[in-house]
């Protein structure tokens, strides 16, 4: 059982990780650009390269878009809640979390994770159902980001925010029925911020756990962000009071 | 030569939005959900919905996610710079202006735009030359944002940039190299936002003509954002300023 990372910018990303690799396959008489340097770093830490036909990475590929370039890595290793917060104390930071209920886009989820990481969250949480899992579409998606950006997946979202909350967590959900704007919420401070699934938000138990909800402000015809667009600009939100 | 609009949720905004539909295509037998009002509403409005089997509708789509209903419409209506300056004077606002410069991926135009409508950017210019253009995939990642936000393309991005200047328009790039941070910028008063490619950020010539580059602060590990949600910190930090 292994997972695969795909293209050159991802698996670049994994190699400087430092994250367990066991082969990487390149196409053969692809010795041009950035996969020069991806393979001799790849080389240099003993990772074995091999070339193969362009039509056996096709046939490798998921995503469908390899750029030549396709790693095969052990297993997703999900993260814990409890690593998380272990980052946080180790940077001596107050918890900064993303929670995502329901993301079923591959697409959407990394994304997410590529954002979190840019914006200094310790680690993001999915729930085990309902969700997406970090397939190779979303770690291609999150621009290698997964491998920097710690994920848990937890059974059971709505008990793991009580356990937040314990924690003197402040978890804020983005949710159209908000009682105030995102530029008025509080989100200094040891703060977890919940993003909804695509099409129905946030479920109404999850919803109902948040210590308060949040409206982006909305001036147009069209009456919702994307996910990963509204997920970023609560993130951002977030990490500009966090400075 | 005509267009399509995909999808339930594409659909029923093109409807509502008074856009010219010469007919809808709907999966036959599907009598279930949304559907059944977007049916109504288009028969109301003296629109031909003809029913077809699955396989004739997979056929016909671009997006490959179709959910049902087709839409075939005259191809995509760009609009004139002049246009969209129009309708700032109509609502009696600074303009309020997205460029992209050589967005390269649908996904991320359609998304843009979306976010751009949300946020009450009065109309998006793009590149007639390296851009995607407004396909079906745009317009469905846009969720119907395409027919109420105008979007204008350019032969030479770098002359229109001069034209808005002259205007009295502060034309602000995103740039990793922008001398100050995003929260720092003046976006109030009369605005144009530029977005650059996807891997290589705004060219050389288009970034000189910027008034000002900003960049979005980054505390992670990937050294970029997607360019959708780059644009979206852009852009709702000016339509927060505007308010």
């Amino acid at each position: 059982m292994s997972d695969k990372i795909e293209g050159r910018n991802p698996v670049a990303e994994a190699i400087k990780s430092g994250r367990q690799i066991d082969k990487i396959y390149v196409r053969r008489g692809d010795k041009q650009g950035s996969i020069i340097p991806l393979i001799r770093e790849a080389k240099r830490r003993g990772i074995i390269v091999s070339e193969v036909d362009a039509s056996k990475l096709n046939e490798m590929s998921e995503t469908g878009n390899h750029q030549g370039v396709i790693a095969q890595v052990p297993p997703m290793d999900y993260a814990e809640v409890d690593d998380i917060l272990k980052i946080a104390e180790e940077r001596g930071e107050p918890p900064f979390i993303v929670i995502l209920d329901r993301i079923a886009d591959p697409h959407n989820l990394g994304s997410v994770i590529r954002t979190a990481n840019c914006a200094g969250v310790h680690g993001v949480i999915i729930s085990r159902h309902d969700s997406a899992p970090v397939t190779a579409v979303a770690a291609k998606a999150s621009a290698g980001a997964v491998e920097f950006t710690p994920v848990a997946r937890v059974n059971n979202l709505a008990r793991t925010i009580d356990d937040l909350k314990k924690k003197g967590i402040w978890v804020t959900g983005a949710d159209a029925a908000g009682d105030r704007s995102l530029y008025e919420a509080d989100l200094a401070g040891p703060v977890a911020i919940v993003i909804g699934s695509e099409g129905e938000g946030i479920s109404r138990l999850v919803a109902e756990k948040c210590d308060f909800l949040v409206k982006i402000p909305m001036r147009g015809n069209v009456n919702s962000l994307n996910a990963s667009v509204a997920a970023a600009l609560m993130i951002y939100e977030a990490a500009k009071k966090r400075v």
